[in-house]
């Protein structure tokens, strides 16, 4: 029974995504599945890719396109398995320009860079985020070509013994990650082991035979397996397939805690127009599941990985009992925004860790970029991540394509902007860009500062003996602002995403921490008052 | 009697600034008072104004081409008021050049910038200015055709109720201040409520016939009046009348607590040559002045608003009463250096705000500009604001002409500092500004860690129970080390203005927090040695 | 005896540096010795120079080409001493590419900047170097041309008594240091003393002379000298002669302290290749050494300064007695690594300064290039200084030369990298190079924020009363981890130069700080239980 679902499930993965096939491919197709299976037999077990495939783009491409081993499978009724291959490579062939450009470097978008600087993105992280895995090491993102190799090598994977085989020099090289890598066996010093299968997923689609939706046991791996086993089993960042159905060519998601987090409430989440989305999900006999939609909705595709989401082992805020790998909590998408979170995660019952100084319950927070972008003025007007991040562009033989290599829109405002806003000109998009993020830089910097003020006077209080009620109290604090803040600095757009959210909740971060500190240096007055009142007794 | 006084100054306000008339505005107006009232009528109650225009280079311009209804207020012997056009547009229809430049946006500058931030003007500020409205936004300044909607807009003008009315995409948008702005009505959390109508002053010219000498009571806006109806009355940055006499094209100044710090010592103000200045104050028969000069001194007239000055309400050093806007000090120009400004303060009897750890009466300064050029290298070769933020350019049309958008000379080196130094290269002027930014910018990032030290010391001394009298040493440590800081985060050119004085003031702040810290320290270890003795002894 | 030694060595220093002799120079000394003194004269006394001269490019030139007095020197059989021409400018009129590159001002670098800021390569130091002169004003390096001049107007050097004569607008004017600046004779406000004769011999070749072997007393200057004496003697920076033999025009050393180093342990320091150095010391009769190499190894040359040493007085660790200028150890080259530093200057009985909060022993480290570079990648790949920081270019006349404008390979990519690496591309290498560097801020940055937790939470335990074996262990901790981290900060090429000694010795500061912080919080803690306890029991 399980068997079959897997072989299901396999061949759902063959065809190629896109949309231009090359004339010669199709010649060489007339007659599909050459290998001497016709797609009418892989069709007879294979209901739901006839579903995708016919009338498709790629109704003409045969099944052995991208399956090999079909006669023996056919033969042996499923038996044997077939080879599928998954890799973009394939698929570059007949989308050469989106391919391309998925690989190449953007060195103008600068090199790999700490964001716990004075000038980065998180100045104060190894304050407010102390006694978490990101304060050793934490890096402004490159591009996607670069996500499973800059994952492996940060210092808070797996101890820094994963590094790169070239040394620096290899920094921007590209390819398959054991190519660029070695597993060097040795745990550095200041270094985490943070790394789990989980969070692989959202990395790469090469586990998508392999993993069983949500990284429940079933699959070779497991939210339980060894991460490094699983990383050495990894090669290829993000495939065309984690976007694009490739025997429909339609665009799709296989994110399994999105797919949940949008099947539990289709009318209510982030993504939803006039109650629900367009996401049809299909569920491939209990293994896993993939959500299929009609149109493009780039918001959804990108939402694989640029959401907040829990993919570490925890605690629960009701018993303080330990949350491990083997309880689907640790992988897990809330798909909400910053007001709301908090109130998530303790009703989920799970936070990430603790203050080492005030001890407070501390969510750390992801890359919510698809949460930030939500109900802003451009999610509003129905604008989507691919059309300022990867927006069209001509290839030198005239064709437009989408450009695959994820822009930031700030280095290409031609492309991303104007073509929206004609009027515009660059130097103006820039300015306004900039001022967005100059302001909510300030209010950032001020949520950090006040963060920081909250945690050296709980400090002072606790070390004063100040009242045990009262140091709860400012905990509370604690945890409230520190969602709020951080959302904004776990995501990339500097607040340009949503200026009136990130105003609004970095705000309400600052008015949390100064209640907190207010709180404590009020009792702290008193406890010194009560003291020297007890002395002068004596 | 007083509605004459106020009639002979509306007409005052008439004519147009500048130096090229053209030629058809002349021929339209070889009949003065063509509404029917000779300017020889209008000369018969209105000799200053005959003063003024008579012989000068508007003395061509009809009183008609910036008043109307002359007529009814000539036959009405002055009840019914005429109608006085101070637009800036309207002395651009001549002076054309210098009104495009001003309201050029100038994209290259950048955009708006909170300073507050680590790579900002300073980095600091939460702590150093805790308590006070600018630790909410407080921004690099942009162009002057901003100033009155970034006064408005800012987090501690008015809690935040007034908005761009197109949000963030209007940020570069310039003109009449509510055409770009919304009033809410709302209150932003996070956000102080410092706007007042005295500080409007120095942003605008709009209230030049509402608002008597010092914003005394008697005009339609006073020191007193609500803020928002006075911001709902403001349209215009500060406009060509600001600088230029309309009437006779002469230079001038308007703004009343100038006027006063000059009158009050014309031998010793930063402006005096050789025992006193080029400014004639006019008096209109107590409603309010103006002050003339002879030649262009451009000190005085972007001292106008480039000053450090009081205008909010504060406190009194000598018994801690509030200072209200009732009290004229409200709207103090000091005109004095760093060095002599706490003293300043201390005679005037009035501060701005507490800190709150410390409790230190502080000064909040603005930007002196002026005060830090005066008695500088450039200031003593007789260098004036405009020579280097104002150069000559050619037009279009190939005529020169001062370029109004106010530049940041170390973007224009060629037309800013070459004129002056022909032998030197712009990347040498460049290297050289650079130089003294940078070692200033060193020496401001001392006097803020020493002041947080200060700062933090006294905290725990307080907390320790060290003796008041410690406490009021480092408090007016504190006091003495802030002004002298302040003074140079609050001016915008980093040192530039006076590299001397910048080392010798920022350096005595640095030494003034050392000996609070010092004596605190002291303090703190015997306090600890008693304690621990008086231990002993139980 | 001694008087004979010093002509020798007056001698010693004739000729002209270079590699190139201009024919007309040649042909003007066809007789050596032209003032009457044939060469074999000289020789008769000076065989060292013989020794030198014979056989190498130099060996046409006539003594008298660097010499004066040459006659009455041979008359009075020495009592007379010749004059010696010392001055770069006469090695550049043969060697004129080399000289001007030397003194050609490389705006492109960037103007002085203070390393103590935010966005510099120190921003913590106020804090962590308290105590230290460097907090009063440390500055990015400028190019060589400017070295003694920046050093003599710092603010740390000698009261800031020094100072531009024409002010900031002379910042970039190169030259002779006393046509450049004035002694004002004043001391300034924050600033030390730190300057004295020792540090001055890394600077300038003008005390060859002068300077006895180690700076012991014997020439007109020795470590105890005056400084502002020696100062005021001192007029050029580094010259040809500091690296080049004039006599021989091979590559040599002359700063004793490295002479000293090398030759106490020739097999095992960081220069060694095989068990030994190329480098042949000559001892010119107890005087003072130079040591001349067969083949240029500018690892040395540059190491003349580009190391860590020990220039000021200190302290003891064993007795906690001063250390003045009279002992050796103020003139003393480590040429150690970052991991053995601190050992050695136990051993050596010697550290710098106490940190005023926590009372550690502290190293200030210098700049550390030399030590930093040993065993790098690229030192094993016997690439050495010169190569990327002195690139070959053209000149004009389409001779090839070696830049000594020294600069900095990320400007100049294509001359000092892609020779090596000729497949990659100038933007590659920047991307390469900013990755490093990214990497070893960020673990910069780590390291200073947790030298700061460890000052702070001292600073409470000791308030706290935590027994002082706990601050004797913590203040241990204070010294490892600061030695560790500064070797970093005090260098130029923000790990670059080796990024793996960078990643492991920051890494270990980081943990010796880490271990600090855990055990005073551990004994506040049990301090302030101990203290419950007993306020209960009363």
């Amino acid at each position: 029974m399980w068997k079959k679902s897997f072989v299901t499930l396999a061949v759902v993965m063959v065809a190629v995504v896109g949309l231009t096939v090359s004339k010669q491919l199709i010649a060489a197709n007339t007659k599909p599945a050459r290998e001497g299976v016709g797609k009418e037999t892989c069709y007879g077990c294979h209901e739901e890719v006839k579903a995708l495939k016919e009338g498709s783009r790629h109704a003409n491409l045969a099944c052995d396109t991208c399956h090999e081993n079909l006669v023996k499978h056919a033969e042996t009724q499923g038996d044997v398995k077939p080879i599928t291959k998954i890799e973009a490579a394939l698929c570059g062939k007949c989308h050469k320009d989106q391919y391309d450009s998925f690989y190449r470097v953007n060195h103008e978008a600068g090199a790999r860079k700490e964001k716990g600087v004075p000038t980065g993105r998180s100045p104060m992280q190894d304050k407010l985020l102390a006694g978490h895995g990101f304060t050793f090491e934490h890096n402004e993102p490159r591009g996607h070509s670069f996500m499973v190799i800059d994952q492996f090598v940060v210092d808070r994977f797996q101890g820094g013994r994963f590094q790169l085989k070239n040394g620096w020099m290899a920094i921007d090289t590209t390819g398959k990650a054991w190519d660029v890598l070695i597993d060097t066996g040795k745990r550095l010093p200041e270094t985490a082991m943070a790394g789990n299968p989980t969070c692989i997923q959202c990395k790469t689609s090469d586990h998508i035979l392999k993993w069983k939706f949500m990284g429940d046991k079933g699959g070779k791996w497991d939210r339980t397996s060894d991460v490094v086993e699983v990383a050495r089993d990894t090669q290829n960042p993000v495939g065309c397939i984690h976007c694009h159905d490739p025997h429909g060519a339609k665009p799709r998601v296989m994110r399994d805690a999105l797919i949940q987090a949008i099947e539990k409430d289709p009318a209510k989440n982030i993504f939803s127009k006039n109650g629900s989305t367009d996401l049809r999900v299909i569920d491939f006999q209990g293994f896993r599941k993939i959500g299929v939609m009609q149109k493009t909705d780039s918001r959804m595709m990108c939402a694989q990985c640029h959401v907040e989401y829990a993919c570490n082992a925890g605690t629960q805020w009701s018993d303080g009992k330990k949350v491990g790998y083997d309880d689907q909590r640790t992988n897990h998408f809330p798909l909400k925004n910053a007001k709301q979170l908090l109130e998530h995660y303790r009703n989920l019952d799970f936070y990430d860790f603790n203050h080492p100084v005030t001890g407070a319950r501390l969510i750390k927070l992801q890359h919510p970029e698809a949460e930030t972008f939500a109900g802003s003025v451009h999610d509003r007007a129905n604008v989507q991540c691919h059309q300022c991040h990867m927006p069209k562009q001509k290839a030198k033989n005239g064709k437009t394509f989408s450009n695959h290599g994820v822009i930031r829109p700030r280095n290409h405002i031609k492309e991303a902007c104007l073509g929206c806003h004609p009027k515009a000109t660059a130097e103006q998009k820039l300015y306004q860009i900039e001022a967005v993020q100059n302001y909510t830089r300030g209010k950032m910097r001020k949520a950090e500062y006040w963060l920081g003020q909250l945690i050296d006077t709980y400090g002072v209080a606790k070390r004063a003996g100040v009242a045990e009620g009262v140091l709860v109290k400012a905990r509370e604090k604690h945890e409230e602002a520190h969602v709020l803040w951080e959302f904004w600095t776990a995501e990339n757009s500097d607040g340009f995403h949503n200026p009136d959210l990130a105003r609004e909740t970095l705000t309400a971060s600052i008015t949390a921490s100064k209640e907190g500190v207010t709180l404590l240096n009020k009792a702290i007055e008193e406890k010194i008052g009560t003291t020297k009142a007890a002395d002068a007794r004596k």
